[in-house]
């Protein structure tokens, strides 16, 4: 488990990094890049209150309309049947509108889900490791117990089946699993298929949950997309976390937990979870910004449930960033591409670079004052030490001039760490 | 301790129960009232974003500035300054911006706040006894054990005194005690300056922190205002919890807590504190939209920095209703005055009923069905049976007619209730 303060510094790094070193580039912020907020200037998103405000009362009584949207309102939010069909179209999950559950940004439905899945002591939440830090400290806020999954075993399912037996052995108990099956958060990772079929079949087997985060699912830069487990569950057993923070903005802190028809066949025990989400909503944040719920709707309706035309100039400007960073880390180090090695995503906004030495925080510091360069240790979404010598490298926040200049000023520390020359370099610096 | 039940359905009552019994008159809604919306139609949101915007970056660069807005953010919030200025203006409270955090509504800050006072299971929040169902409800979501002080003894001092004796004795540690001094919900009571002295001297005795939740204390509508514990507090013991729902709207789910220079004179155990809320925050909700953010920051800059302008308006109106209600209290109960009883409170949104019998769920229902008013069990808000012949009336969310017709219904069914007339309902009827 990490301590407070690796968790706050990460969460630092995550939000607040970029004051820290002004003139270093930051690889570390999977944020989604400013430039494509400026398709949501204040007109816009005025005129998307009004094409939801028309939409939902009629304009012979907008008026109570307006005044209904700016009171208090339903706890599990007003706009779920938008959701409910974008998510159908763009992300082929069943999802239905009674069972959508919106929230102030998908950190909430973690902060809301887990307590939930894992109500008694002897619970535990399974988690990749390394994983995406919001859900372990979620979990340790919420007094959730964590357990990581092993990642020697041959397969994430046979990891499971493992963990599961493990604490077993211990008296606890796995209830819920927490994964992000497409481009995951911090190492890029997707699950195959036959991967996902095969959690979904071991989960079912011990009634875990699977609680599925899917924000960055819509930006895959080639390929066939992998249905996502929410599609592939036949049984009840997966909860998908949905979020407009990558596709439209994070300001507006809009987000949704997505339940099954039943938990395991059982639509009692689904209705059950389902009223204690709404009841510990209520006592989170009563409901979400009907106002922020508007926006999101009125553009909904304005691009016809779909947002990938929405995010179609964003999708390619990433996928061109992910191109000049895997070009420029071919250029400046496969020389020795055998004691570093990283991975070529397919989508999303990360990838992870193996090093042959130790990187932790006092590193990122020497990293961004020297060579001009902030990267996240993967250290940080650790819940041990077995990722001590990776970093996560993110090309969503940055031009593709920043990329070449930051990978070469990154490959000048590995350089200086290795005591030895890149010959990499000189090309790409000349790129750079 | 209520149950999950009565806890769900006060929710429901306070969000959802207008649907229930459309035909009926609710003064169970302690919602501000619709009518002083349509002051903050989508122009005034909009043009609010843009004073933001100006105010924050200055127009040559306005577009990166808005893209800023549109991003990831502090987890503290960015209108720290400006809620500083306003809780100073209008409360009189000694709030630096530094030490404000800006949260998803202030149930939020509750929802943050309770855990990180009582971290260790021996640990206790202490509250009245009715008190908000949204602090006992965040409580029992953070698994916070809260006891209820006495209202047998002669003040909440020595109330706070002998339940923390009383907890000692069991191996409980109270630390904080949550309080609304200004027009309590439920019970619409004022504590005095005296008696809010008294407090802070029992609570430093015993390192109990306060938390002073004021949404109510700008809707005063006649006397001097009592001074904010927190403008008080000489040692450093309040934590302010402010909020923008009452006094602009609910929509923007923005409130605030703000923490004093010390906590009982040590800064380093505050700035813990601070530490601790906001690496809580951001594992709840990351940061508070930045799009509501700005436009109560634009509306705060607008009407330089307070908004007792801004509620004057409704203020007069609750004022009158708070009358009208009194008025048709005196009329139709009057003539039982001994066994019915009521307060007249100063301010705030409510007021609190005495009967001589026993008024629960079930009857709401027929209260509902056969008279067509909705009245707020006090029971709903209660850690034991003390408050079943009690319930609250709101006359926030209604019209004068409504207050007129639904109080004269009240009347009908008590009358029924006690199977004797009550003289007073044919007065009653001619006014209602």
């Amino acid at each position: 488990m990490m301590d407070d303060r690796s968790q706050l510094s990460a969460m630092n790094f995550l939000n607040e990094v970029s004051g820290v070193f002004p003139s270093a580039i930051s690889l570390a912020s999977g944020r989604p890049n400013d430039r494509f907020f400026d398709k949501l200037d204040p007109e816009v998103l005025v005129n998307a209150l009004r094409v939801y405000e028309r939409h939902s009362t009629g304009c012979h009584r907008s008026g109570q309309g307006w005044s209904d949207l700016l009171q208090y309102g339903r706890t599990a939010g007003i706009i779920s049947e938008f959701v409910a069909q974008q998510v159908r179209s763009d992300e082929g999950v069943p999802a239905k509108a009674d069972r959508i559950l919106i929230t102030s940004g998908c950190q909430e439905a973690l902060a809301i889900c887990l307590p939930a899945l894992c109500p008694e002591p002897a619970d535990v939440l399974l988690v990749c490791n390394p994983t995406y830090v919001g859900v372990t400290g979620a979990a340790k806020a919420a007094k959730v117990a964590i357990a990581a999954l092993s990642n020697s075993g041959p397969s994430v399912a046979d990891a499971i089946e493992a963990a599961v037996q493990d604490l077993r052995r211990n008296g606890r108990r796995a209830r819920a699993i927490y994964l992000i099956p497409d481009f995951d958060n911090p190492t890029g990772r997707v699950l195959g298929a036959v991967a996902r079929r095969d959690i979904l079949q071991v989960c079912a087997r011990h009634r875990l949950v699977v609680l599925e985060d899917n924000p960055y699912g819509l930006f895959r830069y080639e390929g066939d997309a992998v249905p996502p487990m929410a599609a592939l569950d036949q049984v009840g057993s997966v909860i998908y976390l949905s979020t407009f923070s990558k596709t439209l903005s994070p300001a507006l802190r809009v987000g949704a937990a997505i339940l099954p028809d039943t938990i395991f066949g059982d639509a009692g025990v689904c209705q059950a979870l389902w009223d204690d989400l709404v009841q510990r909503k209520s006592f989170v944040t009563i409901n979400t910004s009907q106002i922020t719920q508007a926006i999101v709707a009125g553009l909904l309706i304005e691009q016809r449930a779909s947002l990938r035309g929405w995010i179609r100039p964003a999708l390619d400007w990433y996928r061109a960033n992910r191109d000049v960073m895997l070009r420029q880390l071919d250029s400046v180090f496969s020389p020795l591409s055998d004691p570093i090695r990283w991975n070529r995503p397919s989508g999303g906004f990360f990838l992870a670079l193996d090093l042959p030495f130790r990187f932790g925080a006092d590193d990122v510091d020497e990293c961004a004052r020297r060579d001009n360069v902030i990267v996240m240790p993967m250290s940080f979404f650790a819940l041990d030490d077995s990722q001590d010598c990776r970093v996560r490298l993110a090309f969503s926040a940055v031009t593709p001039e920043q990329i070449r200049t930051s990978v070469t000023g990154l490959g000048r520390y590995i350089e200086r760490r290795l005591g030895g020359k890149l010959p990499g370099l000189t090309g790409g610096l000349a790129r750079g």
